[in-house]
Parts: structure tokens; C-alpha cells; sequence
């Protein structure tokens, strides 16, 4: 049995891991702690559920691999520790995301906390980056929204389906578990219910991301806030290569992700948020309309956009079978 | 005082004109029916709601306007009706909206009823079509994705912001209530809430209806059911002619717009549903992303969607003035 | 025209007020401040909502009546201010509600800010105090769950209907607006959605209020958080004296409520929060159950819970017609 | 290994028990039927779900169990049927909660479809019912209103810590997936979002079974519907008997649930349906409140209301670990 770290335990996407883990036959949470040191956990309301400790960054030792689950710029020097220690890190944060240093600057307001670290940090897409993850220590875990824009865009774009000169709409809506834990007046009920809003147009921080992922600036990337909890839907509009249709895009996509448990082609139908609630997977659509081809994403971003996709990367990490508490 | 007949008054736009005219000035809902002799209306459930009498055609010629709420392809009867006793018709169905009785046919699979009318309809986008309206006996009052798809977009066309070959991409975000009253697997509350899905891909029949009104099929529009009862959220993605800026497209909107009451251009920030909610108008803004322009628009959908542009159509009708009863 | 000031005007029940006055044939919102000095307004997101200042008490002299939507504690001294510039008030927080000051203290934790008001202040409940309201000067604005409960049981109280010592039980279930504007744990959506609770079990603040207007303290009073943002259903458990049926009670609070604009008891059916949500109107229902007789009560927490009864009051004050503003 | 068979299994409960199989190391899912013959069901959204079958008698001869997830009255003749087989039954439906036939012809308004089989039915209220179920060949599983009831009530009741004169009230607050799935004005969007309401007032086809399992009819029984989808919380008003304190009813439900893994009796604060969605336990609280004493109750109503506890039952009924694939 592996030990397992999870650091940020009192977030969503923290939770998220200790529900996962509790099933996970091979890996445990050893050690559930906070982000840092001063902050005081509330007892947990689930009788079932661990305490959190307070942070401590000794007990990095005890474990194989540490999911860090702190806000950006927090996770760099919890990072340095726990590979200093031996342990496998995979960093649900933006820390390691950019490998620009500059980027991330430019992105995030400040000067990035480690970039001597930022050259041994995988990419980790899990399933455009198993040849890389297997020997890896330090992941850096993709956003939620690059998540569900990369999988359907990067077969395509690899086979040369799209168009290349064209702009890539990618409109994303998602559940207002993305913005976290923290009160405000955009989380507030009244601000959420009944509502929905575009934001970050243009400026986003998931865009330097998914720019650099996808070897392209041309996508132009519109999030909103839904009124609901969990999950993103992705709708991306792309200019077809010339003589390309829809059905040549979606046999793409099928036979890219024929054996992948976890990225799911529909052969009809689209995919809607309730199917991939509480999943592990990412569900794609690809239809024709007009001269463009629609391709639509689901997935739950708390899952397949964050502790999914966090433990598929720790399992590859830690030599474990990849789907190992996620079926 | 005026009269008015409502024909459909137990769905929500009949219910939204209801509202709206007991606070009208000028002209007073008279005539209250169901869409369909055979109808039985619940009694209502509010003690200062009038009752829904069954449908009497007879009683069309007690009124000087009649709103039709009824189910596309019932409308044209009722319209046929209702002009032959000298009433004027705002249709909030789809029968008078496509100008082309075969484009009609092909979207809503059946022929269409009352050809021989369409020449005499208004196209009821009220703000692009006084000049026609103050003659006119009969309106088509359009649709509510139309609606806030045609506002941002007709101006900027017009003015040639926009490029002129590049594909125009509308993601538009509707509340259930769009989908009417009628129970379904689709508007149970089972299927909606922490739900999100793309629909009608490339086929839904509000499209020739944009096609028709923008004059260029180069619009390619989706549409998707947020997990809330009002309100449309539409987002624009338009590539600008040569040396067109985001500031060039505000300010062309800002300018079409300046004297409208139930258009608001936002100088800074983006509309949010919330805005808008009971509210008669639409709100418009415009920010930069990438090599694209992105508008966004949001409305009420039974509101400047259906029942407050009826109502401003109406009172054009009638020789009241716009606002009334919308202020 | 009559002029008015809403002091506190960014939150709930300020801007409910603000819609109500904006319909209001003979009052006008003449002065709209925030709560406090520093207070700084956001700028409205409606362009047709008046822009908030800065709490000015100097201009409290402009008005004929001023609406406090003030924090507990904080309208006390805006209530003097106002009473010496000749301004009747309405407070809609809890200052003026509890005519004991140990009282007060021990609900709201700190000495009652003007005990020497405290006794020219009428408890607003208007139906059940036009006779002081008429000549008053200040009102106390009854608290949203307490309306819920005393609308309902008050008549049956005084017609005997009720054992006289068989405990009352006052479920009520509320729509998170009831909690305020201001970010925190409890009203972030991911605590409310999908989530229902009971809280302040048998130490709720409203209680003495409650026992108070009720005249007995046998009531016992449970709140809980719906998922939703408007409304409150009470339901009532009560014990009939002898002999008396649930037909009995019906009949009792339809002849006292014969002529009331905004109370309706229903002769069949239940009230549910859809049908009094944006009304001014507080439904109520009567049902036999066993050995008990349950009472619904549905009122809409920001109109008849709040600001509709606080205009009804001011409308009192002023010598305006009482449904001015709210028909 | 054993086998199981699902009737009904497109419902919610068959769909949750199907999750639940899912996950279980001694009880797989073997046959996945619908409840009826002729139904047809929609192809499974989830690539991960098995396809349901239609309703075939004959397949009831493969497996060791079969879960009833019918509708009442549907029940009965395929209880029989997989009794015939040897198979043991739990039956998710009403047809064997009552004891006589002529309460459930009352309640349900048709004659009971198969009172021979009443005597050998054990209800299977699973910790107040063991040593029945080890013997038992068919159990009713409760309903989810009179669980989250009777859990908090029977220890208390058979303490002798409640006014054995007094009524009791219970006031429950569910979701709308207790209503099922079938489309209808009360489960449609528009009808749930932003409402609440009372139903059923005393006359709720739960009280009998409430009244006999509980063996008093002083229980006063109130259901409302949320605008959520899953959750019971119940809130019960308790007159205690002469000197009996909340403190000792608290102690009283601990010391008889204390090792018991799925009711979870709280030291303080109290339970919210977030704390129990998605699981299979009930929490309750206690807490003083005037002269009475309140207790709440929370459960899944699809878990510990419905799947949960039926297969809680199918474990014992099957010689299994109770908490196998419950933990």
C-alpha cells in the first residue's frame, strides 16, 4: 500500500481526492493537511471523513506522493519540500503549468516562486503525456477548462483537420465550484442562482495554458459561470481543413481514444453535464453546422478536470495501474 | 383604453403579457382565452389573476389588438381570424417569421398554414422595424435566440464592421422556461438543475429565421439549456472587417442605440442574466479576445425575448406610445 | 408628491423598496444613501436604477419619510436623526421590534441603542395596527418569519380557537435572502444548493419577537434555509380547543381577512412560494391533520416579509392611500 | 459471488442500486430489467452503465436476490414470481409495508394485489428488524419519509421519553426525485426552481405506515416539496415526558445507535442534507426548544430512503456482509 499526501485537504478538489482515495486499492491518504501553517480546519461535518491537520511540512517524509491542492504561488516551495523528500508531486495548482517564467508573471501579478523547478515539470494531460509521466516527479495537473479544450483539440489539430489560419472558438461554461471555497459576492447564492455570465474575455489565465498546449494562439476562449456547482461544457467551433467533414473529425477522435477509459466519443447524441457528474471521464460530441464542425465537452471539473486527473498522473507516478480508483 | 385579446394565456408569455398589462396605461387585456376551444384552464392560483376563458372566436372582434400565444401552426387561423374582424395581430409564434412558405415547411415539418398572409407580415424586431410597423395589421414577433442574436449583429453589419466572409459564431445560453410549459423528460426538474447541454446543432428552426433577418447564412448558432427558468445569455464571436476594433464596434452599437429605452450598451463590464431578469430590455457589450471581437448579449427571454417586444409592437400597432406599460 | 429616503439602499430590501417607489403614484425614493458614512456604492448595474450616495444624515431634512434598512443597532441613531428633521420612519431592522431593552439585549447581545424611542415606536404589523399607526411616528417594521407566523395565528388566538396550553409549533422555511447580502460560508452556492437546514433551533432571534406579538411564549419557532433565494413557508401545528375544527379556523381568518388587499386565505389548495414570490401578498391555508390543525403560511420574505409591509406603513404614515404602490 | 436481479431499474432507486452493485465485492447486477414487459427503454446515456432489458419473469430463476423497484401494485406479481424462483425479494415499492389489507386498500385505493403473501413480508426497517431479516425471504423496504421518522423516533418511543399523550409532529422537507421520473406539472422545472410547498396534509399515503410501525396515531405528518432533487430532512416536535431533557433523549439515540455504521447521532450541531447526499447513513440531532424538544433527520432519500437500506437488507436477507458495497 502507497501513502499518499494531500496538502489543501479543506478545498473542493482536496475532498474531491479523499473521496476517491477512500476507494483507491493501492494508495492511501497517509496524511491530510492544511495549505498552511496557521490555517484552522473546521471539524469535519461527515463522521466518515479524516481530520485535517494543520500543515507541517515534516510529514512530507512520510509519503510517496503529494497531491497539492494550494492556491498558485503557495504550491512552489510545498513542491521543493516534498521533492527534496523523495516524494512524486502532482501539483493541482497553476505553479508549474506555464513553462515560461514570464508567462506566468505576466499572468499571475508576481515573479514565478520557482523556476529552477519549472524545467523537470511534465505537462500532465494524461493522455498526451504517458511517454513523459512515467519517469516523472513533479506534474503539474492542467486546468479544468484546458482539460475539456485540449482532449477534443489536440488529436484534431495533430492530424491536420482544422483549418490553420482560422480562429478556434472555444465558449466554456462551467459550475462555480471553479471559483473555490472562498466567500464573495460572485459565489454568493443571490450573485449565482438564475444566473450566467461571461467573464475574463480575452484575459483569462487558462489561455496562456491552453495557447501553449496546443502549439497555437489562435483560440479565442470565453468562460462562464453557470448557475450550478459542478462541471464544464465546452463548445468548440472550428473552421474544417478543406475537404474535411464532421464524421472524418469524430472517427478522429474515436480512434485517438478508442482504449482510453477516461475520454469517452459519442456516436450520437451530446454529451450533457449530468453524464459526467461524479465521473472520472470526458465525454466528446463532434457535429456538423454550416461551414464549421461543433465539437462539445463535458466534463465534471472537480473530477476529470482536477482529482481525476490528479490521481490518473499519481498512479502513473507511483507505478501504479492507471485506472486504480477511478472505475 | 384600448382592448386587448390574449390567445394562450396559461403559457409563460401569455402570463408575462398578462403581468405586463395590468400596469399598461392605455390599453386593457379584455379577452382572455385558451389557445384551443377544448383547453381546460386550471383556475388560477393567484386571486388577482383574471380567469382563462376557453378560446371564442367570436370574441375577437370585442378588441383592437390580439397577442397570439399559441403553438406554432395553430397561430395562423386565429391570425386569419382576427384581422377579418378588423383586429391588429402581434403572432408570438413562428408562422409569419420566414418570409418563404417552403423555408417554413422544411422547418417545421408540415405545410405551411396560411401562406397567402405572410406578404402583409412584420417582422417584429421592433427597434429595426418601426417604419414598417406603423402601417402594419400583422406582426411576427420574433424569436427569443433571434431577438438577441439580430440586435448586437444588424448594426455592425450594417456598418460593415464585420468581415464579410469569415463565419459568425452564436453560443446562446437559455433558461427552461424557453421550452414552454409542457412536462417532458427534458424540462423535468431532474434533467435541468446542475445540467448544461448543447441542442439542435446546425438544425434548430430559430436558424433560417437569423439567416433570413441578418441577410447572410454565414451565422452558425448553437444553442444550449442552462439550469435556470429565465433569461438568454448570447455570445457573439465576429472576425472585424480590416482595422475594425473592439472600440469601433461599442461605439457603432452605442450610437444605433443611444435614444433606445429597451437597448442598454454597456460602456464597461458584461451583462449578466441577472440584469435583465423582469426586466423589458436587452443589454449589450463588447471586449476584445484575441483576433476576434466578442459580444455579448443578454435578455429576458420572455421579456424583450416574447412578451415586452409584443407589447412595444402592439402599442406601435395601435398608435400608443412604445413604452407604455414597459417603464 | 411626497418624498422619501432609503437609508441602505445596496441591500435586499433597499433595492426592493427602490422597485416599489418607482411604481409609486404619490412617493418618490428622493434620497438614496448607503447605511453608513464610508459605505462606498457600487455602481448599479441597471442603467434605470438611481446611483446610491454616501450616507448624508443632513439630508434626512429633505424628506417626508425615511425607510431604515440599516444592520440592528446601526438605525437607532438614524432614527433619532430623522425624528428631530420632522421625518416619519420606518425602521425594517430589528432596533424598535422588542419593547423590553433587557430584552433586546439578551437577543442582540449589546444594550439597546435608544431605549427613550422605544416607546413612541408601533410594532407594524399593519393589519393587525392601523388604529396606533395612523398617528405614529415611528414604526418597527416586523421582522419577515414573525409576519409569516402572527398573520396566521393572531385572529385564532383571539377568537379562542386554539387550546390555550397546548404547545404551537412554527415550522418555517426560508429562502437564503433572508440571510443578507454579505459573503460568507453559509450563503456561497455550494452550501445552499441541493442543501436544506434548520438553524437557531429554540434561540432564533425572532422568537421573542414572536412571543411578544403573540402574547404567549408557547410557541416554538424552527427556521430553516431553503435552496433558494426568496420566500418563506410557515407551517403552524396547532392544537384547536375543544371542539373546534379546521373549517372553524378557515372560516375565522377568512372573516377577518374579508377586505384585506394583501392577505388572502385560500378556500381550497395550498399556498406555495411561486405564487406570492414578487407579490405583496401573504397566502394562507387551512387543513385538518389528526389530532392537530395545520396552517400554511407563503409570503415572499423581500415584499410582504419586509419592504411591501414597510410601504404599507409608511404609506399610513404619510396619509397616503394604503395600497399606493403595491396593487 | 451472488447475483442480483433489478426490476424497474431505469427509476431512480434502480438506477442508484445499479451505482451501488457497482462498487459491491459480493453482489453483482446479473439481470437489469424493466419494470414491465412492454416498456423500452432509452439506451444508457453512460457508456459505463449496463443496458436494461426488458421485463422477462423467466430471468428471475438466474439470481439469488431481486430488488423491486416497481410501482406499487406492479410489485406484488413479480414478488411472487422470484419467490417461486427461491429467489428473496426486497421490494422497494409500498405493497408490503402494510400489514392490512384493508389500510393499504385506503391508502392506495385498489384492493392489495396479493394479501397471501402479507404474512411472510418483514419490514425492513434494517435496525429495528435484524432478527427478522436473517430468516426472511421477502421485506418491504420502508418508505423514505417514514425512515427518516421512525429512526429518530422508536428508540425514543420505547424509552418511554415522550409524553405518551401528546401529539407529535413531523415536519419533512424532500426533493423532487421522491416524486419520481415521470414528467409532470409538479416535477417540471418551472414548478420546483425558487418554490416550496406543503402536500398531503394528513392524508399521505406514508402515514399508516408511519403510524403502524411507529404504533401510535398521534403522529402528525406534514410533507413539503424542495426546490432540490435529493435529501429528506425531517424536523420532529417531541413533548418529552415529565422530566425527560433533550440531553437525555440525545443520549438515548446515541447509546442505541452507537455501533450502528449507518444512523449517526451528532454531539452538536446539526444535520444538513449536503452531509448526506450520496450516502448511505441518516444523521440526527437533538436540541432543546421551548417546552419541547426538536429532533432532525437526514438522509439521501435514493440512499438510506431507498437503495441504500434495500441493499442493507439484501445483504442480511443473502447471508452477506450488512455494509458490503455500503462503505
Amino acid at each position: 500500500m502507497k501513502r499518499a499526501a494531500i496538502v489543501g485537504a479543506s478545498g473542493y478538489t482536496g475532498r474531491e481526492l479523499l473521496t476517491l482515495l477512500a476507494r483507491h486499492p493501492g494508495l492511501r491518504a497517509e496524511v491530510v493537511m492544511t495549505a498552511r501553517p496557521g490555517a484552522e480546519p473546521e471539524p469535519p461535518a461527515d463522521p466518515d471523513e479524516p481530520a485535517i491537520a494543520p500543515f507541517d511540512a515534516g510529514r512530507l517524509a512520510e509519503v510517496d506522493g503529494v497531491f497539492l491542492c494550494t492556491p498558485h504561488g503557495a504550491a512552489s516551495e510545498v513542491a521543493r519540500a516534498a521533492l527534496a523528500r523523495g516524494a512524486r508531486v502532482v501539483d493541482l495548482s497553476a505553479d508549474f503549468r506555464l513553462r515560461d517564467p514570464a508567462a506566468y508573471a505576466r499572468a499571475y501579478g508576481s515573479a514565478h516562486p520557482a523556476p529552477d523547478l519549472l524545467a523537470q515539470a511534465v505537462y500532465g494531460l494524461t493522455e498526451h503525456a504517458r511517454a513523459a509521466l512515467g519517469g516523472a516527479r513533479l506534474v503539474a495537473n492542467p486546468g479544468c477548462y484546458p482539460t475539456s479544450i485540449l482532449l477534443p483539440l489536440l488529436p484534431l489539430l495533430a492530424a491536420g483537420l482544422v483549418d490553420a489560419a482560422a480562429p478556434i472558438v472555444a465558449d466554456s461554461k462551467s459550475g462555480v465550484s471553479g471559483a473555490g471555497k472562498t466567500p464573495s459576492e460572485r459565489t454568493h447564492f443571490g450573485s449565482v442562482h438564475e444566473n450566467c455570465l461571461a467573464y475574463g474575455v480575452g484575459v483569462h489565465r487558462h489561455l496562456p495554458e491552453i495557447h501553449q498546449a496546443a502549439g497555437t494562439d489562435r483560440i479565442v476562449f470565453t468562460p462562464h459561470l453557470l448557475p450550478a456547482f459542478r462541471g464544464i461544457l465546452t463548445t468548440l467551433y472550428l473552421q474544417p481543413a478543406a475537404g474535411v467533414t464532421a464524421e472524418a473529425m469524430r472517427g478522429c477522435l474515436q480512434e485517438r481514444y478508442a482504449g482510453e477509459p477516461f475520454v469517452h466519443v459519442r456516436a450520437r447524441g451530446l454529451p450533457e453535464l449530468r453524464h459526467v457528474r461524479h465521473r472520472n471521464r470526458c465525454d466528446l460530441a463532434v457535429a456538423a453546422s454550416g461551414p464549421l464542425v461543433v465539437v462539445v465537452a463535458a466534463l465534471d471539473n472537480l473530477r476529470k478536470g482536477a482529482a481525476s486527473q490528479a490521481l490518473q498522473n499519481m498512479n502513473l507516478l507511483l507505478g501504479l495501474p492507471e485506472t486504480d480508483g477511478l472505475t
